[in-house]
């Protein structure tokens, strides 16, 4: 007999606990530029850090508003800021939360500036819910007091790490679909690495038609794509483009990977969910004529010509995500706003006889 | 050169105008029974079409709830009405038009009582907006009126005509599956027919796994389903239990049969749409070891047997209902209340950075 | 009571007849360029054909292929043809019927050809079934006899007939999205109409999201499309694009237009059908900050601006396909070849204690 | 700053060896009974079982065969097993590993012989492949030899622990839906536990429609399902009849729970995937006036009344699956053979002019 089979997982933890071993300092604050609806509450929220002895980040082009750079009673405020540009300057190291303002995107832009470790991540929807901003800005001054105090729940949602490698600009592909290199090493291929919050996205771009895309996992060809394209998604992306495309919900604590097609040709090619430790691989078919598109949460989009391949495992740096309540609330909460999961009249509409009579 | 291509069809006129031969004179009110809150309206409405001078019909069992019968105010226009038992007399050339006070539930009702021709029906929702019941009741007086003055647009919605042909009793199944009957002719057998507004439905009964069942259409066999059973409805079907199984939604002027597996083993099993003119036929595979269930419209369940088959065609009969606005409002708004057919959220929750920064 | 409630529809016909008033003289045929494996069938057909002493209409682009042109003993015979070319030669009115070598785009092809009365089209599959190429080229020369001696049954597939109103230049779209114009009479504004026999698309292009489209039917706005665009389809071309995007599949005899969304952000935008009968109109949505794109079977490709309108109603020019055996079986043939529809293990994979002991 | 953000996870390995601390001495055949064709392939294991000097264990019932009591040759082999009634004995700590002959029903039974630790299982199918069953009869030999000496992959399969707590026998709800109980003690209460390897299913059983059924996830109510029932399914059970209600596909190493509904009432009830840590429980809703039904792996079907409620969590007992190749390929060919998953026509369907012209 087996000797003793160990446990099949300890339960993953529903949350975990935001603990600080010395008071945070510092915080980024990112705020959805051109639109008018959040200065006021941005300037709020600034006075408030600062009052609080609070470092504030802010990015550089967020101040160029003219709005704010007219507006008198901020410029005191301003002077105290630490301000930074996305592509000159490294903050990774120097802040100690985050809070965004916005929708979901500016928690997928605060990802971004970050490829490594992710400080934790508090964000206001101001005006509708969204999957990433639980909080509501009306009792900001406490919420943000709990969070500097140390005391709310995280979730770390997994990002994913994705290197597109293209090959060198004098590779050629000869009339049988074969790639001809002068060398295969690495020094003369591209490689560029990206971390997804949500999805990397293969698709069509301008083409009417998608290239036969391949798809490996641990290096077996598990299947061809042929369609609009597939969805590469973390659970958090679980609910933004693949579900649209019909995927399944995951909840973020779920250890996972989806992968959506998109309109496939075959009524058969179901979405699959494979655990968060394998590693896939995108690249052309070796026959198909076109090329074919990547994005990346939505940017970055480029093209993947043959030989180029994109490789594609779970990040080991999650985003750790504030929670207004707890994981299991706010997911089921942001369901019922953001997709209207199973809201319905209470009355049965498939009504019989036994309704009447 | 072919001599002249018929025009590929006149469009179907999307409404009809209700029009009187000469003045309505008779009306049946159906009222959902063992409903307290249908109690009230349901004497305003007698009431108010007897002092109208209609002749009002009510079954019998209507009048029996003892609140009713206590109702010393409402004695003397319960005298005035001509009451029928379902099962004993038939009021099929009695009626001008019906008044149906409930849900979905009353327009079936409706529906069964008349297997042949069916006067127009004008369908009251007292709560929230069914399906089949466009009317609000707050101003029915003017509603009604404008009824009994022919000025209403109609939309007819086709029927299923369904005979269930039984084997007799006396038929054997032997060992290799084969029936034994002494003798196959008409008089050996039972059909019983039924008139369904909404579907017939097959499936597996208590049984945990449905038997397989063969599908015909116009004597050829285009599937054997397996799964859960199999849903054969008209558009006004398409959206009862047929869009809980994942059927489109079909508009009722569209002259088509729907046909939509429930739970289907095979994932490639997509729901198909056929032309109103074709015959379906459903039996029992040779090889299936169990048996099947049948339902028309949600009522009348009963077994299918070896031998047994389910004939469907469109009916000679539809209903006529009366539309509120007209045919395609009617039915968007239907859509939009029942189903939430596509609400949501303005904003798009799939933000990506040009929306930040 | 209504006078006489004329019967809901006449049962569509499953199936017509081919029949000539006077024995076919012209056919035109259709071959795929750049593909070798053609040639052969191609130059096989046509000597036969000449053979029957049918005159032979070929696009001038089949012939300029150098293997054709190098072939002395196909020189003959090539003699004997009608050329002529796409853009500058009308040939509506000199064909009696057409013959299709290749896959579904010959049909599209032939189908873009004829923007009014369409000869009934004969397509053969060289390779795999198409939904559109039910005849195998095995047994060509008793089959197209058959033909020509007008012994076969024809599908008329309905077309939409498509409408393009782009504003003038000069309109401009002030700051609050208003579109303004130095007058919106017709003269100012240009109409581009297209037949289409699978579907009109309209996607979001180049851009990573769509622009807000509306949805108009019979001049009532019955939907906004947010996600990847939407499909207006004939049911030929329901079980093109329209089912990879998760539309039912509709026999072509049904007179139905399904309008389906390409991954829409609202879970419950399933896919309509709606009766032949209806105008649909789509536009950008007064607030849509992108402007979208539409293509008409795949091709001609455009944008759509503000201002722009897409006119769809059922075409009065049908294709008249001919079938291989019926309407019926030749549908249910391609479902199951094409689509594997409801292909599956005869073994039940949902076991059962029931299945074991 | 965090003190330092755990890793997310460590990827979950996707194969596990076996290992035996000492060489197996007994094995558990079991053999789907009443199959003709089993008997041949079921003699011939046996006997090399034991030749190879290993206890054979074999359920009573089988032996009872008359065709395998009949086997004069069979006879001494038979006089070598250890026989036991699943109903008396517990072989639960006598068995090395188990082989099972069949379809994924053996192993559901299998899996239903072990509440607690499950010895690893070695699945044969005889005719086509099944999920749960990736191994060919026809290299038993060198195959069961393979893991007779410790050489082999293996896969944990997640089961549920799913308690059904009934309340006592003269607990009554009164008019309000009230549940009048004179104590709720654990004593006036039943407990039954079951180990659930697919899923558990609550659906209407006999009645035409669900009551309405609560779900609540630790402790919280996430939503009321309305339609023919709720699957909850672990991974292995996704591709079971999950698939058949529209979930999309887990690997069984992801650590989830899958939620799915059948036939929804709601357009926007998608499936959902949540951790496997989580707690689950299924109730009556308050208002509903029927019942409802459950079964564990589709046996032991029962009624749960108003006061009833079904605890699932992951349990703590998974079964060990002896792979064919390894967790990857082994899941993959199952899902092309079992559901011909993205299995399709290399050629483009969706044809366009580029095809063509």
């Amino acid at each position: 007999m087996l000797c003793q089979l160990t446990l099949f997982h300890k339960p993953l933890k529903s949350s975990q606990r935001l603990t600080w071993n010395k008071p945070p300092k510092s915080v980024l604050v990112i705020k959805k530029i051109q639109d008018a609806s959040l200065l006021q509450p941005f300037k709020e929220l600034c006075v408030f850090l600062t009052e609080k002895n609070m470092i504030v980040y802010v990015e550089r082009k967020v101040l160029a508003d003219p709005v704010i750079q007219a507006d008198e009673s901020f410029a005191a405020v301003i002077q105290k800021f630490c301000t930074f540009r996305e592509d000159l300057n490294d903050i990774s190291n120097r802040v100690d939360f985050i809070i965004c303002l916005g929708g979901d995107g500016t928690l997928l832009y605060a990802s971004s500036l970050f490829q490594k470790s992710v400080p934790p991540v508090m964000s206001f929807h101001l005006g509708s819910l969204g999957f990433l901003t639980p909080f509501n800005f009306d009792t900001y001054q406490s919420q943000v007091t709990q969070i500097i105090e140390g005391n709310a729940a995280i979730i770390l949602r997994s990002r994913l790490r994705v290197v597109k490698e293209s090959r060198e600009k004098n590779a050629r592909v000869d009339k049988k679909g074969i790639i001809m290199t002068n060398g295969d090493s690495e020094g003369s291929r591209k490689a560029m690495q990206y971390q997804v919050l949500n999805e990397v996205v293969v698709d069509r771009g301008p083409f009417s038609y998608l290239s036969n895309v391949d798809l490996f996992l641990d290096g077996h060809l598990i299947t061809t794509v042929q369609g609009d394209g597939v969805i590469v998604s973390t659970p958090t992306g679980s609910t933004a483009y693949a579900v649209a495309a019909g995927a399944s919900m995951i909840h973020p604590n779920v250890p996972a990977i989806m992968i959506t097609p998109i309109c496939p040709h075959s009524l058969s090619f179901r979405p699959i969910v494979v655990p968060a430790g394998v590693e896939l691989k995108i690249m052309l078919s070796r026959d198909s004529r076109n090329t074919a598109w990547v994005s990346f949460d939505g940017r970055k989009r480029q093209e993947i010509c043959h030989g180029d391949n994109i490789t594609i495992t779970t990040s080991c740096f999650p985003v750790p995500s504030i929670c207004f309540q707890d994981p299991v609330n706010d997911w089921f909460e942001s369901l019922a706003q953001c997709l209207h999961w199973n809201v319905r009249k209470k009355q049965n509409y498939l009504s019989s006889k036994e309704d009447v009579f």
